[in-house]
């Protein structure tokens, strides 16, 4: 009895996620949609607990794989018990990454590969793939560059060390919108924030015909 | 540079699973063997806390693929920091219950499908299958009827209402023996405990050429 609309929002950080979803929230409300916004792990108890397991410092030996199926369970958790309620209720679920986050970040950058990790988290979410993905395009330097910003510093050698692994997560990215090429919609996110949610807006008002 | 031995131990409880890797323990040794006995979570930290979060009481919403990918996250960070070491170290390896568990109890049982947990648990182990594994085979009424002949108890009630899920465990294993008929070897573990223990041992002497 699937009725309600599963849309997650991709990117690097500094792509400005955060802002578009509170934009796109704002916009459906106001068109008199029942809307959900939500991330991992979402308050979900053993969602956090599973996280807060994976975020532990001491945890220094902990092995790729084991994280990246802890990720899976906390995923599945979430999903369970907040998106999948949400959508069976006929409402819109907005959720800030998802499984193209694992894909792209451990899949792809931490090399884990992209189908073995995709494997796992089919295992997780059992068919409930979203219904529409955005991906927020920003190349690292200037994602990077909006984040120090933001903290009102400048770029230092330690974020210069990890250009390498953002470059990656960004080809990541690029693999999986060629893979599912349906779904995920590319959204150039180095325009004004204004134009980045009119494109986002536009793709969302097409799909529900508003 | 894989040079030792690694042999799991399957079958339901009552089948003596723990008493025949102890002897088996004690001739290896007395053969001059280097032999490590492990179970999961095998104390380590990052498994202990897993299985805290499995076996957890306050959990009654966990979901059942949230279940399966956290067992394998614990046997992921166990096989890494345990069995790898020892089995590079040359060393032979006796661990009491391993992959077939998850394929048995919650592939087949809980129904969740044995290609499913397969798939998540070969990434979790990542090519370290068991090179033998021994199912211990005893009827579910035997079995049972053991386990409470040591704690001084008959059969109840609630024993009797889970005999039908014991049932699904044995024919998830027969599966299992089906599928991997090289490295499964079945012992009847319904006969006499030292009857069980020159089976396993004759096929172990078998492998080493000892």
């Amino acid at each position: 009895m699937e009725t309600g609309l599963f849309i997650t929002f991709e990117g690097p950080e500094g792509a400005g996620k955060t802002t578009i979803i509170q934009r796109i929230f704002k916009y459906l409300t106001s068109e008199g949609q029942s809307v959900v916004i939500t991330r991992e792990p979402g308050g979900i108890e053993i969602a956090e607990k599973i996280r807060s397991l994976i975020l532990d410092k001491n945890h220094t030996m902990m092995d790729g794989r084991t994280e990246a199926l802890l990720y899976a369970a906390a995923r599945r958790q979430h999903l369970v018990e907040k998106i999948v309620p949400a959508l069976t209720n006929g409402q819109i679920v907005l959720c800030d990454r998802f499984i193209d986050s694992s894909l792209a970040y451990q899949g792809y950058a931490r090399g884990l590969g992209i189908d073995q990790v995709l494997q796992i988290n089919q295992f997780a979410i059992d068919g409930w793939m979203p219904h529409l993905t955005f991906y927020l395009d920003v190349t690292p330097e200037i994602g990077l560059e909006r984040i120090n910003n933001s903290k009102g510093r400048e770029i230092n050698r330690l974020d210069l060390e990890t250009m390498e692994f953002h470059y990656k997560v960004r080809e990541g990215y690029i693999q999986l919108i060629e893979r599912f090429p349906e779904r995920i919609k590319t959204i150039n996110a180095e325009q004004p924030e204004d134009d980045v949610y009119e494109d986002v807006k536009t793709i969302i008002k097409q799909l529900l015909m508003i």
